[in-house]
C-alpha cells in the first residue's frame, strides 16, 4: 500500500504543479497516471510545440514546460505510479480514501486531487480479433523501454509523429523495423518525415503503404504480423507489434465514483475546487464551474487554492499564514533549501 | 484624451499579463501606474530577488519576470501613462468611464481593470516644512532620467538598496554625490554595500552618518541642503535632493470610487472578478474574495477570466470559442504573427 498526504490522479501540468504547492505546505504527494510518462496532454500530444500563453514565457515548448514543472517539484520528492489507471475508490471510516489501479496497486491518502484532464489516455486499438491475447507479449501501445526491442524484428503501424519518431529511434536498436500505414502520406514534423525517407533509402526502415495490419500470429507471443496491401496479404516474421494510432481520453472509471458530473467534467465550487465529496478535489481540465477555461494557467491557480484548503482540512486547528517563497525560501523534503541571498547590514567607514 | 478598450490601473505582473490575454481577444489596453516603471512590487521592491513559485520557473528573478511579461505583451502594443496616479473616475451615459490622473491626464474606456496591488506606491517623505515647494525643482523621490543629474551636485538620503544603488550609479554622472543616512549601518545587497565602500575610499561618494537632513534652501529651486550630525548642522551646496526612504502603498483615491471595500481591498465575485460596479473589474493583490491568496500566479488566472468577461460585455452577440495559442497562434496588433511550425503531410517513396 502506497501512502501519502495528497494522492493526485493525473500527472499533467496541473498535477505536477500541485506537488510544488503542496510541498510548500509540507504535504507529500503521489501521482498516478495511465501514461508511462508525466506531462499529460503536453507531453503526450504536443511536446515539441510552442505554447504562448504561459505567463512569463513569451514562448515555451510543451515538453520544456513539463520538464520545468518536474524540476520545480523535485525537491518535494513526489512518488509516481505510471502506466496504470486509477480504477476504484473506497472511503474508509476515518474519511480517508483507498484508490486502486487497473493493475491492482493500492494508494491510501486523506486527500484526493483529481487532475485527470480530459480523462485517462487510452490507446486506439486496431480491430483485430485476438489482439488482447498478445498484450505485453510482443504487443505494446506505448514504448516504455526501447531496449526491449534490441535486435528484435519490430512492426510499427501508424502515420503520425509517434510512428515516425519511434521508427527512427528503433532503426538503430532493432534488427528490423517495418512501418505500415494505410496511406502513402505521413503527417508529422518535416524533419521526421525526411529522416524516415532517408532511412528507407538506406534500407534501415521498411515501409509498406498503403497497407493495413490484418492479423497477428504466434503461440504464446507474437511471431508474425499479417499485412494486407492492395488485397494481397503477406505474413511478416516479427517479435513485436506496436500500433501507434493515437490516444483518446476517457473520463472512464472516475465517472462512477459518485462525483457530480456535468459536460463530461467534474463539478466543483470556485472557493477551493472541492467536489461534492469532501476531501476529493478536482483541478485543471477535468473540472467545471461557471466560466471555466480549459487552460494550463487556470489549473495552476486551482491547484494552489486547492492545496490551501487541503492543508486546512488536515490541520483544522492551525492558523496558516501565507509566506512568500522569496521571503521564506523553499525547504525541500530532501533536505535542500533554496533561498534568496540575504541583505547585509554593514557600516560603511 | 487617451482611448482604449481596457484601461488597466496598475502595471504590476497582473496588469502586464492582462495586456496579453486581452490581446488574444483583440482588445487593446492602456496602463496607468504611479511608478515611473512597470512591474509593480516586483520591480519596485525586489527586482533582484528570486521567486520560486511562478509555475514553470524553478526560480526567476522578479525583475526578469517583469521583462518577460513586458515581452509577452509587446506585440499587443499597450499604451502607458507612467508616474501618474489614477485619481478620479466618471461614468458616462453609455456606461463607459473617464479616469483622470493627479497630473490631469484623461483616459476613456468601456472597461476598467483595477490591478492596483497594495495600492499606488507613494514615497515616504522626510518631515521638512517647505519640502513640497521643491517638488520637481531639484527634489525627486524617483529617478526617471539619471542624465538630469549630469555634472550636478546631488544629495541622496536613505540607507537601503535604492540609496546605495543610485549613489553608485550617479557617482559616474553627477559632479558630486553625498549620501546621508541616520545610521552608520546600511542595509542592502552585499556587493552594493561593498561598492559604495570602495567609492567612498576613492572619494567618489561622500558619506555622512549618522546624520539627518534638516532643511532645504533655495529661491526657486534647491540650492542647499542642511545636514545635522551629532547636533551640528552644516548646509551643503546642492542642485538636487533625492530622499529614498522607501515607498508605502496606499489604496488611495480608488477607495472613494464607490467600490465595495473589505480589508483595504476591493470585493469581487469569483466568476469574473467584477466589482459591484458593472464594467469595473479588480484583479491581483488589490481584490478580495473568500480564500483569496495574494500571489502572482493567482493574478494571472484572474486576469484571464476577467478578459473573457470583458470580451463578452463588449461583444454581447458574439459566441466566443476558446482557442489554444499553440493551435491558433498569436496575431500581434503590430502585424506580427507567432505560430507553431505546421506538420507536413508527405508521401515517403
Ligand atoms: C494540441 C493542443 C494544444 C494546446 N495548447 C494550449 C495552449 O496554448 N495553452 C493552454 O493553456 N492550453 C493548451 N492546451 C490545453 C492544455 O494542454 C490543457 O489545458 C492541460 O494539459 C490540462 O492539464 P491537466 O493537468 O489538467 O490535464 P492533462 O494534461 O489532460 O493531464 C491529465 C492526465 O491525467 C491522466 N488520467 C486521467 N484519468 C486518469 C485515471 N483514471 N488514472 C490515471 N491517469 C489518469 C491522463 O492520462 C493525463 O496524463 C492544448 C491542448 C492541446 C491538445
Ligand atoms: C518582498 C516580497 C516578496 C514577494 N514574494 C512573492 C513570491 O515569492 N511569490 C508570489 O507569488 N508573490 C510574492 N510577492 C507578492 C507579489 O509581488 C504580488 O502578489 C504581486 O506583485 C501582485 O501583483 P499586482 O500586479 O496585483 O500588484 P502590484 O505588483 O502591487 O502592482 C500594482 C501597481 O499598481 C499601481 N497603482 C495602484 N494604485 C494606483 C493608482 N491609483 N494609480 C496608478 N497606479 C496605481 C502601483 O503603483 C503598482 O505599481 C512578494 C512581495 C514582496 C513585497
Amino acid at each position: 500500500m502506497i501512502t501519502t498526504d495528497i494522492l493526485i490522479i493525473g500527472a499533467g501540468p496541473t498535477g505536477l504543479f500541485t506537488v510544488f504547492e503542496a510541498g510548500l505546505l509540507k504535504l507529500k504527494c503521489h501521482l498516478i497516471d495511465a501514461l508511462p510518462q508525466p506531462g499529460g496532454q503536453c507531453s503526450e500530444l504536443y511536446p515539441k510545440k510552442p505554447i504562448y500563453d504561459i505567463p512569463g514565457f513569451p514562448e515555451i515548448l510543451a515538453g520544456d514546460l513539463t520538464s520545468n514543472l518536474l524540476e520545480q517539484g523535485r525537491q518535494f520528492q513526489p512518488g509516481f505510479t505510471l502506466g496504470e489507471r486509477a480504477e476504484t475508490i473506497e472511503t474508509l471510516e476515518d474519511g480517508s480514501f483507498i484508490v486502486t489501479t487497473n493493475k491492482g496497486t493500492k494508494h491510501h491518502a486523506p486527500i484526493i486531487a483529481i487532475a485527470g484532464g480530459l480523462g485517462s489516455f487510452e490507446p486506439r486499438k486496431p480491430q483485430l480479433e485476438n489482439i488482447d491475447k498478445y498484450q505485453d507479449k510482443g504487443l505494446a501501445y506505448f514504448i516504455k523501454d526501447p531496449e526491449v526491442y534490441r535486435d528484435k524484428k519490430v512492426v510499427i503501424a501508424g502515420g503520425g509523429d509517434s510512428a515516425l519518431d519511434w521508427s527512427i529511434f528503433l532503426a538503430d536498436v532493432a534488427s528490423e523495423v517495418t512501418l505500415v500505414h494505410r496511406r502513402n502520406e505521413f503527417r508529422g514534423a518535416l524533419d521526421s518525415v525526411e529522416r524516415v525517407q532517408e532511412l528507407k533509402l538506406l534500407n534501415k526502415i521498411n515501409i509498406i503503404t498503403p497497407a493495413e495490419i490484418t492479423g497477428l500470429y504466434g503461440e504464446d507471443k507474437i511471431e508474425g504480423v499479417a499485412v494486407t496491401k492492395n488485397g494481397d496479404t503477406k505474413v511478416l516474421e516479427a517479435d513485436a507489434f506496436i500500433p501507434l494510432f493515437g490516444l483518446s481520453p476517457k473520463l472512464g472509471p472516475i465517472g462512477d465514483w459518485g462525483l457530480e458530473i456535468e459536460k463530461n467534467a467534474i463539478k466543483v465550487n470556485t472557493l477551493d475546487y472541492q467536489t461534492n465529496i469532501p476531501g476529493i478535489y478536482a483541478i485543471g481540465d477535468v473540472n467545471t464551474y461557471e466560466g471555466k477555461l480549459k487552460l494550463i494557467l487556470c489549473g495552476f491557480h486551482e491547484a494552489t487554492l486547492m492545496c490551501q484548503s487541503a492543508y486546512k482540512r488536515l490541520n483544522p486547528g492551525n492558523k496558516f499564514v501565507l509566506k512568500y517563497t522569496t521571503v521564506s525560501g523553499v525547504n525541500g523534503f530532501d533536505g535542500s533549501r533554496k533561498e534568496s541571498p540575504k541583505a547585509v547590514v554593514k557600516a560603511i567607514v
